[in-house]
């Protein structure tokens, strides 16, 4: 009737494509099977090794949650998400040569929070978080470094010791706003400097992780998702020049663009006015955009 | 510090193994990451596509309970299942070239329960479903075709009509039941004859399934575990000879030696001597276990 063997299973499988209708999806679906089952072949998978491989893909859909997304988390610490990014970027440098290089994008994470609080221009987003005060600076332009006024920063990070507020038993927003440029596209805020810190390893991906004989580490970095009219967003973020873990990022998302000096400050007048009465580092970036 | 590009970061991913203490552990993680990343070059796989693959498996994680296995049926539909268990069966081979063939195994499929009641030898464990009476026989032999006594049949099906009990609002177990063969291996039990039924599509597999322009059928069979001391056991079905959908099975678990065909009888005595007041079927089949 229908019978294949280890070879021939493959196309059978592509073959039942041939109604499929969305001629993405048909491409996406064959490439997906021919690869599954080419591992599959390759490591000669046993059933047992198959079925701990259903009830890790099972575990990990049970650990999602509002506030956690262990798929993402896995697709990050085996490299596709910051694969899925450098793709991107490589399509959208194509016709772009010779340009003034954008911002480049890394992976966006877990711990996104949509509608994080709008803040004035100079506000401190940390709500009080533990770490050392931060003063960010800089401005968003185009690729001509001409400003963008009204430009959209969703920024995010974990607090001094590593830790998000989604990692915290207090369920509030901290550490998170959304900021927009002057007119002359300047952004400027307070937090806190991020320090390194492990990705969760209290589910299936951190024991996978340990069982790869992996550390769980970031380097210290801030998130930001940059936006304005006219342009290509980009999800980025800012990291700490010297953090441990910057050359073994475990989530792969380290570009050396993104590294920003924290220039440390005794305890005085801030160049935003601000008045300091403890130390304070100042991290300046210009973020570059892409037009749409 | 560490930046890749789409070509060098999955060989970062995979030297990430380097202090992994599991051989084989890290054999499969290298060669799947390699497979993975390739698919996502292969596809040029954009961010929206992506996360969409995210959501799906979060949503297929989520469809998971303890009546459903939705990874499982996943795996099943993208032929995976059937794959890893023609890998096993083509190991089991080697070394055995002339002997007579063992019972060929399928897929196991997402609605095996655990903890089947004990039957006697005769006895009908359809409990009541819909479908027309079946008298299975036949006997369990090794690979010589000496009878195995007191080897165990673990047998499970759907009812006349393709459901199985997991789907059914009353949660009982029903068409289910262990069996264990006599002194001359021999079994025969009374229950009904399988049809064709779609896989679950009301969850993302379903929904899969659909936009690759698929029908989600399965040819008539019933479920087997064959297993006896010293034996290896075999988790396969007797598909029901002439069923629609035996070329294009949803899940490509037909093998052609495991099609029986369903003697149709009219009302009277049974070969067992069971006195049938409508008409009944007769469908027989030797299991042959491989020494272990």
């Amino acid at each position: 009737m229908a019978q294949y063997d280890t070879q021939t299973l493959t196309q059978a499988v592509i073959d039942r494509l041939a109604d499929c209708k969305d001629a993405r999806f048909k491409q996406v679906m064959t490439s997906l099977v021919q690869h599954l089952h080419d591992f599959a072949r390759d490591v000669d998978l046993s059933p047992q090794e198959w079925i701990t491989a259903i009830q890790f893909l099972t575990d990990t859909g049970k650990a999602c949650n509002d506030k956690r997304q262990e798929f993402i988390l896995l697709s990050d610490t085996l490299g596709l998400s910051m694969l899925v990014v450098a793709l991107e970027q490589a399509r959208g440098a194509k016709g772009r040569k010779g340009a003034t290089p954008a911002t480049e994008a890394t992976v966006q994470g877990p711990f996104y929070w949509a509608g994080a609080p709008e803040r004035r221009l100079g506000e401190d987003i940390a709500e009080g978080v533990s770490g050392e005060p931060a003063l960010y600076t800089g401005r968003v332009t185009d690729l001509e470094g001409q400003p963008l006024a009204g430009a959209l920063l969703d920024v995010w990070s974990g607090d001094g010791e590593g830790v998000y507020d989604m990692q915290m038993a207090d369920a509030g927003m901290r550490a998170r706003g959304k900021l927009r440029t002057d007119e002359q596209g300047r952004y400027w805020f307070w937090s806190i400097r991020p320090t390194y810190y492990p990705v969760p390893t209290d589910g299936p991906v951190g024991r996978m992780l340990d069982r790869m004989g992996r550390h769980p580490n970031r380097p210290g970095h801030i998130h930001m998702m940059v936006s304005a009219p006219g342009h290509q967003p980009v999800t980025t973020h800012l990291f700490v020049a010297n953090s441990p873990y910057l050359d073994s990022d475990a989530v792969f998302g380290v570009r050396d663009s993104l590294i920003v000096e924290y220039e440390r400050h005794e305890p005085g007048t801030a160049p935003d006015g601000r008045k300091m009465n403890k130390p304070y580092h100042v991290a300046h970036y210009d973020f570059r955009l892409v037009p749409a």
